[in-house]
């Protein structure tokens, strides 16, 4: 399953992790060679199970690849003492409970550091486990909110909005794959294992950067500004409506304005005193718009896109999901890629997007629910068939429901 | 500077970086311990020099903490030639060069991988270097369209808006900070360094999980929807009027309803059969979300949020940028800390989303332009005094503006 020479090669990891930022990080780490045991409730993973809508199936089914699946019911003696001797076969431990979870499960980082001093105990929450807000409720949402990200999506003098991007929970999750890879380095040097959490709030937070400079310099609020530019600093700085989309246009220098006045078929603007110059246009940026807003209305998106590519002035396509789904760029680079699932027959699989010159993504799709516990239990921890049906029968692994597999 | 016991101590990284995603990656490396060169043009990184505005200063110095400064004339074959002299004693070299450049000033991968097998080369783009979006232009603006953010963000029926957060460019910096520290684990093990790279469009794919996951397994096209769960399954999740903002709500379960319905004064809603099951709340979306604005328009922000908590209702308050600028929870935590800056004063700092149990964050803020030089070649290439004046005179520094400084 792993690539030998992958960069994680040889690095087993538990992985208790359940929706978005802990899947994400240890798809990451499948992607760099890491062999994954994910470690589920007796009746798989919620997302696993959301059978009503097709869609939460199918993210399980993308964010799972090439893991290995196994049933450990962690309310029971037999289960915990099974996991505790996963817990020594294994180098990296991953959990995104709430914290205090696994203490009350018995198997917090004071009792796991006992049994393998060399493991790395990764955990996403999130607030962190320390501050005053540790224990607050967070989902991508309350933790968008929380952190400014609703408060700057939107226009101005209009109300507030999401991200349409799950940014807190994917970030984190990003971050968490990072804390991994440090702790293993270190590791390697010094033979210890450690603690390293991450926290969603502070995933995002520099995210405002734009914003939070300008607020930490100037003392004042600062307003969301649509698709402006957040120091309304750069002008045109938009999205444009066009015949059948939007395309996003920045000029951050004068020779991009030139290029586009004359795409625009008025290249006078491109030297005139009213628009020559970044501060001219940004005092003019309402009149700015409406005259890129009056080219972009007469194209296609694709169409504008490629004239001003073509002209070298920094635009892209306002793409739709769909049409990101079938990215032909993500599918050249192998990005996405065609992939067999057991239940939902051909599926589009992602890569990371950290490339290495010489690793190759996992070719395996997501494991039903325990379907590898047999081997992976002889191979991680010598079990054999006796003692299998042992625990089988004893409770370790509880009750598997038939939809779930 | 370094703690010695920090995860990544004794790691010397050349940081060739601009603006945002590069130079986030290279702060996380300084606070998980690394040393981090920063090597400049010879008038200084151009985030540094913008001074008309007060912000992207501030921004440079949260983002440039803790690292040394040296400006280096790559057009001139002595700022070459003293580059290749650091490439032999760095571990890391950090660029996010639009592809090619590097190639183009002669110290590509392809040269510096003779020079030093156990470089790890780290670069970050909008696309990556494959594909035919390699050499597009990408900024977070262009980038968030392509990768459908803008698109998926904002009011169904209305224009899409831009994520308020520069996702692109953070996501792929803290991709970049793994990429980094993976090549490293690697690099323990095998001896061997390699070119790792990151792109800003793969690493916002996977946070429109739950509206790919939609598409892919409908094959409709998904709209946004404002402040509503992605797949339109939960009711009430949304963003709601109060009498000074704005406060996000959720009921995943109906446990967390009948709570909601309590607090609102209609204990009674919790279990009728209308707005009993999350399908039933669903189906009536507009006028279950029309109730809690009733309520909510009756508070403050900080009073729902307060008595939502207390009832174990997953909320938020929508938190102004001011307000996430000062945050006592990420005070509380040392995340955010004061320090002094050698032209701004006393400025607020930020610490890495990554807490080690027993690491520090830098204490030393951004340096100015070119300040640590002589110390620094001292100490990583034993050039002496009149070494320098003649590296100087020869013009491998180029000529610092006052004013950068």
């Amino acid at each position: 399953m792993t690539t030998t020479d992958a960069p994680l090669s040889g690095v087993t990891v538990l992985d208790l992790s359940h929706v978005y930022a802990g899947p994400y990080a240890t798809l990451m780490l499948a992607q760099a060679g890491a062999r994954i045991v994910k470690i589920e409730p007796p009746a798989g993973e919620h997302l696993r199970r959301r059978g009503a809508v097709p869609g939460p199936r199918y993210a399980f089914a993308m964010l799972n690849s090439g893991k290995e699946s196994l049933a450990l019911d962690l309310k029971s003696a037999e289960g915990i003492a099974l996991f505790k001797r996963l817990v020594i076969a294994a180098d990296v431990l991953v959990e995104n409970f709430t914290p205090g979870v696994m203490d009350r499960l018995g198997i917090g980082w004071d009792t796991l550091k006992e049994i393998n001093p060399r493991l790395v105990y990764a955990q996403s929450s999130g607030y962190g486990t320390t501050g005053p807000y540790a224990t607050y409720p967070a989902m991508d949402l309350t933790v968008q909110a929380m952190a400014g990200v609703v408060s700057a999506t939107g226009y101005p003098g209009s109300d507030p909005v999401k991200s349409g991007a799950a940014v807190c929970d994917f970030s984190a999750g990003i971050n968490l794959y990072g804390a991994i890879t440090t702790a293993l380095f270190r590791r390697e040097r010094t033979g210890r294992g450690g603690r390293v959490e991450v926290s969603m709030m502070e995933s995002v937070f520099p995210m405002l950067m734009s914003s939070l400079s300008s607020h930490y310099s100037t003392g004042e609020e600062v307003e969301r500004v649509g698709n402006q530019h957040p120091g309304l600093s750069v002008a045109p700085y938009s999205v444009f409506a066009t015949k059948d989309g939007h395309v996003a246009i920045t000029c951050e220098g004068d020779h991009h304005w030139r290029a586009l006045a004359v795409l625009m078929g008025r290249p006078e603007l491109g030297e005139h005193e009213h628009y020559a110059g970044v501060k001219a246009r940004v005092a003019r940026r309402e009149e700015v718009d409406e005259l890129v807003a009056e080219w972009t209305g007469t194209l296609t998106k694709e169409e504008a896109f490629e004239r001003l590519r073509a002209a070298k002035v920094p635009s892209a396509p306002v793409r739709t999901v769909a049409e990101v789904a079938s990215d032909p760029h993500l599918a050249a680079r192998g990005y996405l890629y065609p992939q067999d699932h057991p239940e939902l027959g051909p599926i589009t699989a992602m890569g990371s997007p950290i490339t290495f010159e010489d690793s190759d993504a996992p070719a395996r799709s997501a494991s039903p629910l325990h379907a590898d516990a047999e081997d992976l239990l002889r191979d991680l921890l010598a079990v054999g068939v006796e003692e299998y049906e042992q625990l089988a029968a004893a409770g370790a692994f509880g009750t598997q429901p038939d939809t779930a597999r």
